[in-house]
């Protein structure tokens, strides 16, 4: 009896310390086997918990890291876009020499390409569409020129991977 | 004497019901209260573990999200310098008309503006410094040219942050 004692006391430490809130798992009622059962069910779903929650975390951090990874150029990304825009212009200055000309040329070629190696690319402009294009202008649709096609592109859209990067600038018929 | 036995039978009995074997575990011995002292023991000790675990996977997964960050353009900012070296060689062509020049300039601003904007730098090129530079050429030192120091800089270097991305490529007096 004496060794009952003892252990109901340090089942009841080790509790106290868990939670801080055990007073009530001491009625009269409770034998030490069941105080220690209650012991062992809590710690084995304490356990389960901490187990799935385990899995839970790792999930998400390999979802995470894998966006990171994914969408990593972003940010350069968007801000390169406006030296293409220049150097787009630049090549439609009058009276470039050709050796000026392939220059450009050269320097437009590697960043599309550097772009293009990191997933960002050019916009498709086929036909209008208000998750890719922003209409700047609108133009009276025709036999010719059925509504939503597009007549003109001002500037240039991107896209990295799926995400659009900016829309690109349209006049539109319709 | 009797209690060491005991205490290390107990022990072994907890390894083997960790794997589902529960057939020794009714050794007759052991009372009820033992056995569920045991496995509460066993849980929580688990328990423990699972706990301490998780939090080394989330310090580890807030480690490896800040690194992603920290080098997030470092693969696009490495493609992207070849365009700036073009970009200089264009402006050392002779006969740019100032337009063009202008035009050019303004490209090579925007791009250097980008890569730093993300932590992207020029290595300095004060004093020869093998981390940081590559001698592709040396030059015998002389009163006026102290060694290591720098006489030309065929192509600049750039880090980001302070990891380098390229090393720049230097004649160097020694």
């Amino acid at each position: 009896m004496s060794e009952d004692i003892k252990n109901e006391e340090v089942v009841e430490e080790v509790e106290v310390t868990e939670e801080a809130v055990e007073e009530t798992s001491e009625t009269p009622e409770k034998s030490d086997l069941d105080l220690a059962n209650e012991r062992a069910e809590e710690f084995e779903n304490k356990y389960l918990r901490a187990h799935a929650e385990m899995q839970n975390i790792q999930r998400r951090a390999n979802e995470e890291r894998q966006t990171l990874q994914r969408y990593r150029s972003q940010d350069l990304a968007k801000k390169i876009l406006p030296s293409l825009d220049n150097l787009e212009r630049a090549l439609a200055v009058e009276g470039l020499t050709d050796d000026v000309k392939k220059g450009i040329e050269m320097v437009q070629e590697s960043l599309i390409q550097a772009l293009k190696e990191e997933g960002i690319e050019e916009v498709p402009v086929e036909n209008f569409d208000h998750n890719l294009h922003m209409a700047v202008q609108t133009l009276p649709a025709d036999d010719e020129h059925p509504a939503d096609s597009i007549a003109q592109v001002f500037q240039k859209g991107y896209k990295l991977h799926e995400r659009l990067l900016r829309p690109a600038m349209v006049v539109v018929y319709n």
